[in-house]
């Protein structure tokens, strides 16, 4: 155990937002900024209710900038907000396929399944039905978060796309990858030796007002390190900066070829690495990993409190 | 995104756990080793119900040997199971405070609370009475998590104890540390300036058949990768065999000073290292951490399939 006992409250403070009254949809605009600030609720106003307030930036691949690349997302004013990721498997390509129909058509049904009775506002019964209403061949990894009114954020997430929550200052609680090997995660699929709803690791964490909540696609993550994102934010308190400052950060380091990443870390773990003679040389592999790089970064305020549309 | 198409299934097996039936309590023996398996329901016995399968191994810090160490934790086979660990802060026996009888009175009182009903099953309400009944002067860290039969296992944690699900061979879920700053976790306190139960981290994520899980102290998480978390239960399918088995690896660790532990890295990550001089010669910080290591290794079985008591 930690030798220090705590003697004094330490708390940062985050500062009020902007508000932008526009809504991003499935259809992401390369280099798109987005902010959606969620009205409190019409039914029931009580002060302790809370709802997402949202940036989102996306910055793809520099090779898919014509297409937009190959990441899609949505995210809704549903209850108290709803988030999701999807991340087409590059792959596909090889077989003249475009790996970015799959993630787009799972995010579009996925947006249009949110308020779905079935749905239950469960979010892995919402990957169940929108990747069984996805027709396009191709696979992709998801990540779906909904937050409830009272606080709880319920998650359901196939392969790497990530969510991170920071309180005052800290990471309190992450996603994890599931990857069957280095770089090849877990992935809904058109086809049967895919994974499904029932791979998902589904996990939820109770929310309170003051807490930001950061998703992306593997393209921010494998780039930027949790510290870096923490640094990121307290310099950002506007969600929409916020979101692009990270995007921007992941490509800078996605276009770095010395930079230590967490791909190259990863990499390296697992036994990948530069020829044994630039080892002896004292080199190692190191550089970012150039992908479609997604943001979407909420912040968590009361309803009552939050800014009204104009 | 990756460039892999995934095109097969990937599994790993978990072998059947042998069975004693001993029950670990509270006043956790150094070295001791314990096994619970909880039987089937006896009101429902559906085959879709889970329980944990228990392990528990205790290495105290090995200047306090002779007291025990300063870790507390219990099991309980309540509904699902219940497990706790927590970590009492070494600082206070500067005051002359035994650090330990902070943490053994918290666990008593949440051992002795798990089956009231204002605590309703909810870990967060179960450190907010089991704090509220402590009368010993000092301060732990506390982790508490309850499985429901359903497989939703609710978690509450205040400080750095922490807690991680593998699934099939990969960490698929991982509590956060809280910390003030380096060395100074979040921690319940006597006094009025420590944490409370609103300051938990509270989380839950839906285990499955075969999922194992691995709480411990920090004694545990400051001396082992995650890696090595998953390659241990990878060679121990016995619970006993597999708590054992990373307490003796964490405590190896702890004793070997030129081993980079998570400790070492994170403290240079804070700009905690070796002095200037040292750093030219090419030396940095390494070594393990001394500390009391208390380990919960759970295996969820179905509540049908679990082995009976004899």
């Amino acid at each position: 155990m930690a030798n220090s006992i705590y003697r004094a409250s330490i708390l940062q403070s985050y500062s009020q937002l902007l508000f932008q009254p526009c809504l991003s949809n499935k259809h992401c605009v390369p280099k798109k900024t987005n902010l959606l600030c969620f009205a409190s609720s019409q039914l029931n106003p009580a002060r302790s209710e809370v709802s997402f307030c949202i940036g989102t930036h996306l910055i793809p691949h520099p090779n898919k900038v014509e297409r937009g690349g190959e990441d899609a997302f949505f995210v809704s004013n549903f209850k108290g907000g709803v988030i999701a990721v999807a991340d087409g498997v590059s792959g596909w390509a090889e077989q003249n396929v475009d790996p970015s129909l799959f993630s787009k058509e799972l995010m579009a049904n996925a947006s249009s399944l949110v308020g779905n009775l079935e749905v239950n506002y469960d979010p892995q019964i919402l990957i169940r039905k929108a990747h069984a209403a996805t027709c396009s061949k191709g696979s992709a990894t998801a990540i779906v978060a909904m937050l409830e009114r009272n606080g709880t954020m319920k998650v359901a997430s196939v392969g790497d796309c990530g969510l991170r929550v920071i309180r005052k200052g800290q990471i309190i609680f992450s996603t994890t990858p599931q990857e069957h090997y280095f770089d090849c995660p877990y992935q809904l699929s058109s086809e049967l030796v895919g994974q499904t709803y029932l791979d998902a690791v589904v996990s939820s964490v109770e929310l309170v007002e003051g807490d930001t909540i950061v998703m992306g696609s593997d393209g921010l993550f494998d780039n930027v390190f949790d510290g870096e994102i923490v640094s990121k934010l307290a310099a950002h308190s506007d969600v929409v900066e916020a979101a692009k400052a990270l995007a921007k950060l992941a490509s800078n380091h996605s276009l770095d070829s010395r930079f230590d990443s967490p791909y190259t870390i990863e990499a390296r773990s697992k036994g990948l690495d530069v020829p044994f003679w630039k080892k002896i040389l004292g080199m190692k592999l190191t550089g970012g990993k150039l992908d479609d790089i997604t943001v979407i970064v909420g912040q968590v305020v009361s309803s009552a409190a939050s800014p009204q549309p104009t």
